[in-house]
């Protein structure tokens, strides 16, 4: 069955009100830890400490990995260390990493003490990999065997290590030394002769990433290959982990959302995806509130463009009447253009090699789109203010603004990933201010030219 | 090893221009069929030809599924019908579903003719499903079981079917009639003694979907629960088939594909996720065009707007230098909500009962951004024309304008989900341009009045 949250909401409500505990106790331990995270997120402070409390401890653990950074805080914050340790035991150990590093990271030094050692120090070697690096993301639990195990071997192997590993999908076979020298998934070991050595079928064609590799691409490599879990390994090849499909989904899900509040001038810190309400509002207001103000004074400069031709504008005032036209027009056609090219080098479809290939291609787009446009634009002008010369200023305008915004938004992103910066800080806003005033100064100086002003 | 695109592409250039067939074929024969997809799409269409016929059969049917969709087609409408009948038997029926429906729909009654009966009849009823919908993306071979088999008999059952199936971690457990009543783990399987019953131990508390749910609320449900596959049942709750986790990431992939493109105003199709390079580029000027356009004859009003104010304009020339600021920063605020609400519904944060909270709290965020701005702005205007008068306007139009422009871009897209409409079709530009002439004739009355104009 699907969950009905607000069916699920109102019952927990209820029993709340009525103080009935039994009864929501008996409710929500029945209930997937997803869903009792999503109550939460609905419930005050007070209210949320009371369900979490009503949890058993293995699903309490699962609540506390489902629920936002918000709400995962305010728990952390409220429990004991000795009930944290309890619960951060339960969960896989990348999601331990996230937590401790991410969304407490003032209890850190705390929690690592207060661990049993050989975790702590698995913990600990884990902190040395970059934030929102491949490091971060694997967990060291995983299936191993050696090459000259039989099936029926690697099967007892996993009856011996089950409780331990988060999944078990595919083994992976490493020599005397720790390297990755391949794969077998546990179908095929039920599948062949109980006898038959791991050796004699496994896939040797591996694919894997380094530890230092970004997290995004990471996923984007799993999901490439329709993998459920990646290996991941270190500078000299030898095995560290795997990342599995799951956390893979979530880094993805992150990524685009980050790229699209990126794209219209939201800033984000890596791994921010607080959920819609719980954000509190002085953050929401920050993070939009930077890129507005410097979008705002961008725009002052347009308004020292206009000031530029300010005769112009005074001996024909019907130019300025065309203002929010063409500069909307510029700032929709690079807006279009930078969410294409951004989004096309998220999913690998265009890659640095092809800066000149893009160029050229957004260069003719926004030529075609400008003539189209230009060609509806300066016949509208014409019939509207029955002046030829003013039309063709227009049309003319049109096709060059378009060319224009083409350009600078596919060459911006483009020139932000040469220079290592990841190109989804480039924003439509962005482009469109500059669109605004260098297209505004495009349009006046035709005019000037073409109306002889 | 991670593949080198350049390394690769380059290789296969060579032995094609030395006409070494021998060395091409072994080259291409040895690589993931997502590297040769990848090659293809860079290729010309004679070398894609020969480089396709050289691919051993099996990996030559998961190169064509693998390949855009351009590709795809072009190597459809190459190849002989038993060819392609050959090669769709070896590809997953959900994936031949989605070329037969929707890569090559014209060749779809001639391909369901020349295939096996049996696989035609159950794609035909597959192609009931509306498009988009979980029946469309499902398999329906997975692992079957009755709950009164023991852990022995599954197993051997696993051995008897492996063939057909494509994903196999998880066994359902139908009844007599095909009803699903549980789940259980190829690895808890194989981890509990050989005697032990199914209903014993088999997870009862089940996920599913019906077979017309959209895919991308299917695979959002999966990704939610970190499943390797989702049930798909119909209205009886008889179990159809499962959706992969690797579908869903590609569902996934796409959508937000989708998302971030319209958010920009380029019209998608459902489905629609042509590589850069090989979109053809009419159809790209198409998908753009229709959108600008719109948003350029909506842009006209604006210009009507400042017509109306000619007078003022006139009166008070300094009121036009501020003219990009304001409607500039309208339509930035506005780009933010939208793209926030629409990426909060898309990932299910916020739910349609959640209008008014929504509306309050953007309500309130424009207040703020708008009061913060509005001191900026009109110290700003103060500072440039030494006018108290127009440094108010100018102030109390910001807040005015972002309390207006956070309230149209949430509204819009809550209104379209209310309708039935997908809320992603609700483009930043559409906003920017309804905040342009609004928060144009919101500004000219304010100064109207303050003016006293």
């Amino acid at each position: 069955m699907l969950y009905e949250a607000e069916l699920l909401d109102a019952q927990v409500i209820e029993n709340l009100e009525n103080d009935d505990d039994a009864a929501l106790k008996a409710l929500i331990n029945d209930q997937y830890a997803q869903d009792i995270a999503d109550v939460l997120e609905r419930l005050n402070t007070e209210a949320k400490f009371r369900v979490f409390e009503l949890l058993e401890s293995d699903l309490a653990a699962e609540v506390l990995d489902e629920a936002g950074i918000y709400t995962t805080r305010q728990l952390l914050t409220h429990l004991s260390t000795e009930r944290i340790v309890d619960l951060l035991g339960r969960m896989p150990p990348d999601d331990v990493l996230e937590i401790i590093a991410e969304d407490v990271p003032q209890r850190r030094d705390e929690l690592l003490e207060a661990m049993p050692t050989e975790i702590a120090q698995e913990l600990r070697e884990s902190l040395n990999f970059p934030p929102s690096s491949a490091g971060r993301l694997m967990t060291r639990k995983y299936l191993k065997l050696r090459e000259d195990m039989t099936a029926f071997e690697a099967l007892s192997q996993l009856r011996l290590v089950n409780s331990k590993v988060e999944t078990a999908n595919d083994f992976y076979v490493l020599d005397d030394t720790g390297h990755l020298i391949g794969v077998v998934s546990l179908r095929a070991v039920v599948n062949t002769p109980p006898n038959r050595r791991i050796h004699e079928f496994m896939e040797r064609d591996l694919i894997y990433v380094t530890a230092d590799t970004d997290q995004e691409e990471a996923a984007r490599t799993l999901a490439r290959y329709d993998f459920l879990a990646l290996p991941v390994v270190n500078d000299d090849l030898k095995m560290l982990g795997i990342i599995t499909v799951d956390d893979a989904l979530d880094v993805l899900t992150r990524e685009n959302t980050e790229d699209m509040m990126r794209l219209v001038g939201i800033t984000t810190s890596e791994g921010d995806d607080e959920p819609y309400f719980t954000a509190p509002i002085f953050r929401v207001i920050r993070q939009r509130f930077v890129w507005l103000l410097l979008l705002f004074l961008a725009d002052t400069f347009t308004g020292n463009v206009l000031r530029i031709f300010e005769s112009e504008l005074a001996q024909v005032v019907a130019l300025s009447f065309y203002i929010p036209l063409l500069i909307g027009t510029g700032g929709n056609t690079g807006a279009q253009t930078v969410s294409t090219i951004i989004r096309g080098m998220a999913i690998q479809d265009i890659k640095p090699r092809d800066t000149f290939r893009v160029l050229r291609r957004e260069l003719l787009n926004g030529l075609i789109l400008g003539t189209l446009l230009g060609a509806v634009g300066g016949l509208r002008a014409y019939l509207w203010d029955q002046n030829l010369s003013l039309a063709v200023v227009i049309g003319v305008t049109l096709v060059v603004v378009c060319a224009w915004s083409n350009t600078i938004g596919s060459l911006i992103p483009l020139f932000a990933k040469r220079i290592g910066i990841d190109p989804a800080i480039v924003s439509a806003p962005l482009i469109t201010t500059l669109v605004d005033a260098t297209g505004l100064f495009i349009y006046l100086s035709i005019a000037r030219l073409i109306l002889g002003l």
